[in-house]
């Protein structure tokens, strides 16, 4: 960390600061130049404040060096983590495909295109029982028994299953759920994130519409300062000036993310751009960029999209770009190792 | 709503949205054109989910004439509301100052607070007890220990006190605390918001990090769908590239609120700007733009400030600033009812 | 376009509104609603300024169903336009690689790294001689030296060349330059668009830090309207609240400006993300997502780094990287045309 | 500037950077810590370019202590700047008004707005010849012509007048302009402003769409290198996601940019909004924040506003705000002294 002091600082604040910071442990460095002073802190600074520092009236800036978050830091976990999800994993050199609805509606709907998305390779199956909503007039899910019907196309198909948690209360209808996700919309719901630290599941976190990559990776923090090391992040588009598309898709949070961490990354095409013919462009930009996995909407019956939102994929769509996917990703992986070596 | 079909739609397809629609009641008018067909629907669109439409085949692509929201919009409510806090009330023509610490962090240091602020004019005491940081290795406040506190400094200076929520289960430690503030991260948070629709106490709901106004709106529309009309909005800066601020105060949300909707509208310097030197400027311009209130953090002790953020004012300057708010309200009110006049 | 009503208009406004309309050849079909009017208007609206119906007292909003722009249309032009550069071209199911380094230094760099990335299967080549650097104090490029340079490398090499137009006074010297590159910065500069409407070169249009599609594509309007045909798009990054890369590539540009128009579209991966380790997975995910090419900035000689931007490949990660363009550009191009079939 | 290195940098990397930067006059301070060795660099860093420093292998990051700015920075120039325009003059603790129609359409209008707004005390004209549209269909001003009108309205009423520039070569036809506006678009038309830097006019530089305060100082400093130190700074609104605004009015630039430059800063509260609805409150808020001024529209005729932009504000609105305008001014600037004060 490094502090800019302003001009001239008031000396008695000048020494109670480096009082204080020595008393944390912290060493400290100056740097004097003809119109400003700075310090270098060397020490563990993660427990510093740097909120604190800026309000202090003889400091003009604060910069961080070091990243903020430690357990999900690749320095101190250079190998890459795999998590394990029911009978299958994500990360480790593989391509997971989620597949599944939108909403759950019946268990002939989750049945079917459990069936169909498993036969495409798709080896996790997602689908909302609680669903996040913009509008309290909107359909809300079928709740309780959404997750019910989600665990009848699990024990049918084998696939685990992956649903969206919206709030603390929830959690003793997750028993049997294989995968919570925690949604953008909750990205930053520590209160929740702090519960999850402590559940024997792994976590699917979505990255919020405008979180930055390092407060996606402070939110991973919180699960795993609770003990939960099973973590998996997810981009899923960022909100920007652009209204063409839904929101957009930051594909370089790929290899981004997994530089900055061990954690496995994996992308959702489907609400990124929100309309279902972007979908296997953005699909296989993802997957060409690294990613450990997609997250991805498909629908059964096209004479009833009248239900299903305008992201998602009718199976046959979703089979054939899983085989293209499939390819792309052995050439690409190839291709980003063979950069990292050099 | 308007729908705007694609060249050459299906005709079974678009008989059945036709049918579909008119089951619901709604009237449709095709305009024919050269390339494009649309249809202008009228009646109650509020339940017609836009994306279901847009999913379809035959669409491509629809537009909102009216609003989403009923509640909360001033088409159906011309006249302000005006929400009571205990003693004291928002809107109504009036200024309402919410001043206090970011963090409650004792006793002395609330009530010396408390006492200050309401010598300088400040009606609703503010202090977060329960913190939401970015950082699961920060302070995250005293949590009900800070509500105890907080209930101290109301019984000692009779000013009614504000405070954040961060879950549903914290809810029974608000029961004598005046105004629940939900904070911009958990604007979205719709399983809190449909509770706090049914607790008989005023919402100070907080604009999301980037959150459009419609948002906001409908965020506070769930809260009123549950009966629960005491909604007061608060712009508190938005994310935008520029970085040197710490979020972008959106002045505009304003007067686009107001004309949006009856609810009043308080304005948060501190937070917007995120530096302590700018909140005089900011406040004097949301209450230029029409703000019936501001919500301030106040810090007692400079020798102290290590432990305030870098935002909160000292009360001497918060009380001279307030003197020149009532000034400012009272001329730009009238300026804001005059051109609303012509 | 639909043109929305106030509440009880100005019977005479109205009337004088529908006239100039009709005089302008636009039919007009009124919905009549319970709150609201709406106007769809039916004919060539390109004409009409969306801001001027806005302005009348009688008009609540206005939404525009066709896009305004023709020349850049697909509607207008299904098939998929090539643009000849020199003795190559870019578009119509080929990748096309450009690539160079960040400036032109002297004879013996430009040329030095001609010739390795014509090995490596560039075929065109780019070079910096007019730089727009954000401060005034930083190396503004070499200008008509710089393009005397890329000449003799284009003598020596056979590569056309594409270069950075910043004023329309420097014309002349682009005399023997491929193709003219019109910046970022410079994307609505609409006095240089207009010249260049009338050149006989194809132009390089790269889209603003902050421009939607639909403004990319009226910049390059601005050139058709001219008569210059000629025009190639360039997602180069948009700016965005992250500031972790330089700006935030946007990967769905590419199919979403190929669905709206007939032109063909690169990528500047280097530029988006303004690290070179990114420069690998942000090409492969760019031709993923159906690029038709890709500038690439490449440097020759690592020991003179101290002079490269901090966005070049060297030549061996380059041509390792370029060997695996082609193959994921072949796969994915059968993604793309298969889903398009459906 | 702060140099932040890898983990264990190459040692003949390492030397060879010292020496570079000793070799320009910079003075090194390393700090070193566990995991990471920073570099203070003490000297004129503001010709070191970062992106050069960035791009070496053993760099990991490069933080920016001093603002790369001189001629603009108030560091150096603590007095503020007074900009003389004609026969006034902006800055210097007064609010200059400047005000008149979006474009110069006939030698009536613009002679009846200028009376108009001299009328409620504008003391400087404005009016667009050359106009930067979207669209090439747009219409783009009358050019020389609505040169030639605007010196027709100077020599009636007195006022200087202000117009923009949209390429270098129309410079000869603004010998009689009193104050060239640079427009958002070309806030980084580079070669303009070295231009401007040896024009003997006041300089209006009106902030980019997505420009950081850091890059207006930097284009101001373009223009100042040149030796031209007559600019005054523009906030015009910037692009964020909130679509109902056209675009949202960054109030805190007022504070901001006066903090860190000693060049006077006004306000475009037409553009900003977009809507003339707002631009009143728009206008209070930015005086109340600082601003040395504001440029408003203001169009003559209520019967001809189909030629005006939605923005524009009739006569007798513009003359109430006005009054208030001053009112607020008087107030907040006590305000903003005593803040600063403290």
């Amino acid at each position: 960390m490094v502090v800019i002091l302003k001009e001239n600082p008031n000396k008695t604040q000048l020494d109670s600061l480096v009082k204080w910071l020595e008393n944390k442990g912290i060493e400290i460095h100056p740097t004097v130049g003809v119109h400003q002073t700075i310090l270098g802190l060397v020490g563990d600074t993660s427990a510093i404040d740097i909120d604190l520092l800026n309000a202090l009236d003889i400091v003009e800036d604060v910069k961080r060096i070091q990243e903020p978050y430690k357990n999900a830091n690749r320095k101190f976990h250079p190998t890459d983590s795999v998590v394990k999800v029911g009978n299958t994993q994500i990360g480790g050199g593989t391509l997971t495909l989620i597949a599944g609805p939108c909403s759950v509606e019946s268990e002939e709907q989750i049945c079917s295109v459990a069936r169909s998305v498993k036969a495409s390779g798709a080896t996790i199956l997602r689908g909302g029982a609680f669903k996040p909503r913009t509008s309290p007039y909107s359909f809300q899910g079928l709740r309780d028994e959404g997750i019910r019907l989600l665990k009848v196309a699990k024990e049918e198909t084998g696939l685990p299953i992956v649903t969206e948690i919206m709030d603390a209360s929830q959690l003793d209808l997750f028993e049997d759920v294989d995968m919570i996700q925690v949604g953008a919309r909750n990205m930053q719901n520590f209160e929740l994130l702090k519960l999850l630290g402590h559940v024997d599941k792994p976590i699917l976190l979505k990255r919020g519409l405008s979180a930055t990559y390092e407060e996606l990776l402070m939110s991973a923090e919180y699960i795993m300062a609770g003990g939960n090391m099973n973590v998996v992040l997810c981009e899923r588009g960022i909100r920007t000036f652009e209204t063409y598309t839904r929101n957009t898709m930051d594909v370089s949070a790929v290899p981004v993310l997994k530089k900055l961490s061990h954690l496995p990354v994996v992308v959702d095409p489907s609400h990124s751009g929100g309309r279902s013919a972007l979908v296997p462009a953005l699909s296989c930009a993802a997957v060409a960029a690294g990613a450990d996995g997609l997250i991805i909407e498909v629908h059964n019956d096209p004479s009833r999209a009248l239900c299903d939102g305008p992201q998602s994929l009718r199976p046959e769509v979703f089979d054939s770009l899983a085989k293209k996917l499939r390819v792309i990703s052995d050439v690409c992986r190839s291709s980003v190792n063979e950069e990292e070596a050099v």
